[in-house]
């Protein structure tokens, strides 16, 4: 029933180039871009985007955080009937990669695209969806727009965010996109977003797609550990309250226990300190502060538990061998998200039906899906990626690969609206 | 012969407090004050002293470094003859105490004040010095204008450091302080310092004055560990290249190393990282790089040694246990100082004839001293601080302490000019 859905792989690839110029960087290594949720880069790359949206015929919605939806009501479809969407974000991380996000918005619109140039008829209206802020970069720690979507957080709680100097609303009303539609994940009939993989399983498989079992629980903690500080040449070491030795353990235990729990057999376990910064931070000063954040994940809730567990275990034994005083707190925790079988059955028969080989992955990555998954079926599907560089101006996709991906992407929504 | 030597304590006092005012800064927990190298706070620090150094009768002399001289020659004495020395420093650390440097270069002047008043003739001219540069918060590591005056470093390599914007000699001139004199400290007959303690074993002791016996000697390196950035969600544990828990095993290393030493009774070796920083620093990303630098020290140079060697065979081993490169520089090394017998001497004698208690303490700290008793013979004096607390607003020492270590300061250099 898919026979003349055809990609226009060149459109495709246009969208993506042209949405990387907005904020484009110079970076010797590849392409990259920053495009920060509400900055003047993303404001340009979501112009672009209604735009294209517009020139498809797709009616644009815009809700009070940003989200942008372009809705294409086919004369087939009973424009009452929930709709079937698709997409990701605009947002990047700073010096980023250009298919992190914009891939998945704009695949999602070439397979409308595609479906309005076949013989298709679906019955369901099919969205097109832009999230803000998914990278968590500025004003929220990440996937704000789907969290609102999915209604697991209120309208003026993300509005009031700060990125330090104004508001997210006001960032929003300065590009104009700063919306009073509703848009409400709940309705939708069922959810699709392609990415980027962001390591290198498909590469090591010769596969383009991997399909997303599980996305991966995250718990991010804030720890300080406080001491004193003195002067590095007059304090004897008894008698020091060195926050950044105490630091050190604490940042070794969190990769042991990590170490540990993946090596017995359960590789999607990870536990991270990305963030340390002492203070005063100079040479001759025992460090008196240390604040870190550690980010533990897994695709199984008690391998989180048991890593935060572990921390807090840790963080007690500092205090008592150490004159340290400590503080833990957890502000952001995410379950592990299993994808939808309806989802992932619809998407692996059209990568059969369009001979495009597949294999089962995890996300290790948290993604906009994972909120909407919560309150609706949806799946994960995953574009082979070059060494697996994220994050970075590194990041490569093969353009073949992101149209044989945007093929099956279209498939499946061609399928799941029929 | 020093029976008349009166110190006006209360115009030590006001010089310490006014020179408090330039760069002061709110401080509930105490009084202090930012007054880098050459900056604002620094040159009205310079201009109050230059004032008063006159108001005295005293000669003016500026060095292209902007080490300050002001020379007194008593009509006593041979103008010919080598000078009697004494001073310390007028820069801070940023958010610094008011004691740490002001002092000494006002008790000096102070006592030079309380000879002219006196019936003492002195037979060699005595000097006022404040070298520039001491704290290493900015343009050089620290110690700037006596590594100049004692010929250890040459002028031009001095004044072409810059802080990351403009050169030392820009801002020198930007200042006034850029001078065309010549302060060579080879020339003095001997030189004093009296300073703040940055610990608390005077306080301890009960004794407002210490006597240096040596001076600790200090090594610092810079050291990078490279890995490679990647997602924190989406590399395995066994995939990571983390310089940041490469570089807890060595923090951890340094301490547990410095801490054998002493523990083994020679309580001047310390160990310390207090400067580290990670790269991109961000709570999902895996660091990528680490720079630290790391601080050593001891009285004994075998023990700074012991120290090297150590970290460097910390970094071969890590080097070989992780997929981690590493870089090892080590630009700051000045051996232990022991201090001139004579002065301390002379030092003791006065506190006898004064009866002002003492104890032989180290200084675990450099000192423009520690640059100066290379050349000439030198003396340290340390005067009792509260708690201990250095390099910070609490930084406090009793007036009537600071009166008591200046009468001993000027018995000595009066003893020493005769």
């Amino acid at each position: 029933m898919t026979g003349d859905l055809i990609i226009d792989g060149d459109a495709l690839r246009e969208d993506i180039e042209q949405t990387a110029e907005f904020g484009g960087i110079k970076a010797p290594e590849g392409r990259g871009r920053t495009a920060l949720p509400a900055d003047e880069a993303n404001q340009k790359a979501r112009d672009y985007f209604v735009d294209r949206c517009k020139a498809a015929g797709l009616d644009i919605t815009i809700d009070p955080v940003g989200n942008i939806v372009g809705r294409w009501t086919p004369a087939s479809a009973d424009p009452e009937s929930a709709a079937v969407a698709a997409g990701s974000h605009l947002d990047s991380v700073p010096r980023g990669g250009i298919f992190d996000g914009p891939l998945g918005v704009f695949a999602a619109l070439e397979s409308v695209r595609a479906i309005q140039r076949s013989k298709i008829s679906p019955q369901r209206p099919i969205e097109v969806v832009s999230f803000t802020g998914e990278e968590g970069t500025r004003f929220a720690e990440g996937v704000l727009g789907s969290t609102v979507a999915a209604g697991k957080a209120s309208v003026d709680e993300m509005l009031s965010q700060t990125d330090g100097e104004i508001t997210l609303e006001a960032a929003l009303k300065n590009i104009g996109y700063y919306g009073s539609d509703r848009i409400n994940a709940n309705r939708w009939d069922s959810w699709l977003e392609l990415h980027i993989e962001q390591t290198t399983r498909l590469e090591d498989a010769g596969v383009p797609l991997g399909v997303v079992t599980d996305i991966t629980g995250t718990a991010r903690c804030h720890v300080t550990l406080t001491g004193h500080p003195d002067h590095a040449g007059t304090t004897a070491m008894d008698e020091r309250q060195d926050a950044l030795t105490a630091a050190s353990e604490l940042v070794l235990a969190v990769e042991s226990h990590a170490g540990d729990i993946a090596s017995s057999g359960s590789e999607t376990a990870v536990g991270t300190v990305g963030h340390l910064t002492p203070e005063p931070n100079t040479v001759n000063v025992v460090p008196g502060e240390v604040s870190l954040r550690i980010d533990l994940r897994s695709t199984k809730q008690s391998e989180i538990t048991s890593q935060l567990e572990h921390v807090q275990a840790k963080l007690t034994e500092i205090e008592a061998n150490r004159p340290i005083s400590t503080t833990f707190t957890c502000d952001y925790d995410i379950p592990p998200t299993p994808l939808s079988d309806r989802c992932r059955a619809t998407v692996k028969q059209a990568s059969e039906d369009h001979q495009v080989n597949t294999i089962d992955v995890h996300s290790g990555a948290g993604h906009d899906t994972m909120q909407i998954a919560d309150v609706t079926d949806a799946a994960l599907l995953f574009v082979a990626s070059e060494n697996g560089y994220s994050h970075s101006p590194k990041e490569k996709a093969e353009w073949e690969d992101c149209t044989a991906a945007t093929q099956i992407l279209a498939a499946s929504i061609a399928q799941l609206a029929k």
